[in-house]
């Protein structure tokens, strides 16, 4: 089954941009996934082509139309999810990537300027608001860029392991353990022993409890989701903390 | 002054992409700020120019060497911040991104497969882990990407007004309030009349009072931090909770 992503944008040339190389870009040549842009001006009715115009109240920038948005949409609108990138949305988490990425495709939708007239929301329901993360961007395509490579990774046959991505950071609610490689000496550095131990047992053991390790010092905020206790360790010894 | 952005990459051809265009297009034409690449694989020293190997202690993936990014690294590394995208890292948030944007430049550091060796930032302290969302990307170059439109958007000029920013989304600590324009009426949904009352206290107050309330209902987590109460209202009063 391909994965049919559409994005309607006020720049369609900007995909799929990085997307078109490496990991996606050899799925997107092999038809896993397909790229369709929407021109949003395209559905602009005067013959300046307004897409926008300034907020209601007064105030810096531009707001989109309403009108013009949702005219966009349902050009394309079908049982796809249909995310709008915006940073009041609700975060976006490898959980719903996932979900994504098991169904038929995404439609993403990027605002630019000071965001998209409310009633866009109000009037078409089916619309996520979703945000990247808590910066602001110069618009909504380098976020639907990001949501996109994180879905097209996880379709069937784009990474070459299947069991690559089993043990990767917040799929078990944990970020990742530390890697190392080769060489076994750098810099006066050495592997942790248990790594060259060949106990597949003691390893794993290890790389769990690191994996806990990191989670409760760097994102107290994951830790406790995960239902960890913030001053205990994985092995359930008290320990210090480290700042 | 120009800002100076370099980026460490098996994926040079994936820069400016998306950031050629618009804004951050027209930015890069002026001259606001510079992109320079910098292909990893050039400073692997064997003849296959080998850039990663199998995890020690065995696993899925492959880890990129500590000692061909240290030197990758090493060959442009200055006073400018460093950035290494993981999503084993601190969340980037606006603040961090504020303070990038005044300064001279950033160093990213993009990632493949399952991540760096960790003697790269024992060895390396100046390196800032960074994570831009709870999400697993291809790779690190989309993450890249959007940090740097962020703070592309902040330099000086590049922002068509000034005032453009100051009541964005995080900026404040609370999410925007909603935004509206023409026409007056749409699908049977109007703006509301405070915003055509022409009292600027009045809408500064609406607007005030929707950004808290938007940011308590959607992002408790958000507006804990900015000191508010999870059960009151930005006005004081005692609300339900909408879900």
């Amino acid at each position: 089954m391909t994965f049919a992503a559409t994005v309607l944008t006020l720049y369609p040339d900007m995909f799929p941009g990085p997307l078109g190389l490496s990991l996606a870009g050899r799925a997107l040549e092999r038809g896993d996934w397909t790229c369709q842009t929407v021109q949003i001006r395209d559905f602009a009715q005067d013959k300046h082509r307004t897409v926008d115009d300034t907020p209601a109240g007064g105030g810096a920038g531009m707001v989109l139309k309403a009108d013009v948005m949702a005219r966009a949409l349902d050009s394309v609108a079908d049982a796809r999810p249909i995310l709008a990138m915006t940073p009041r949305g609700k975060p976006i988490t490898q959980e719903r990537i996932r979900a994504i990425a098991q169904g038929p495709g995404v439609t993403l939708i990027c605002g630019r300027f000071e965001g998209f007239d409310e009633r866009l929301f109000e009037a078409r329901p089916a619309i996520e608001e979703v945000s990247l993360a808590d910066i602001v961007l110069s618009g909504g395509e380098t976020a639907a860029i990001a949501i996109l490579d994180a879905c097209i990774r996880l379709l069937p046959g784009v990474m070459g392991a299947p069991s690559s991505g089993d043990d990767e950071s917040f799929e078990s609610g944990l970020l990742e353990y530390p890697q190392y490689t080769r060489p076994y000496e750098w810099e006066g550095r050495t592997i942790p022993e248990v790594l060259r131990s060949g106990d597949h047992a003691r390893i794993e053991a290890w790389r769990k409890h690191m994996a806990e390790d990191t989670t409760r010092l760097r994102r107290p905020d994951l830790w406790e989701r995960h239902g960890g206790d913030p001053g205990l360790s994985a092995s359930g010894a008290r320990r210090e903390n480290k700042d």
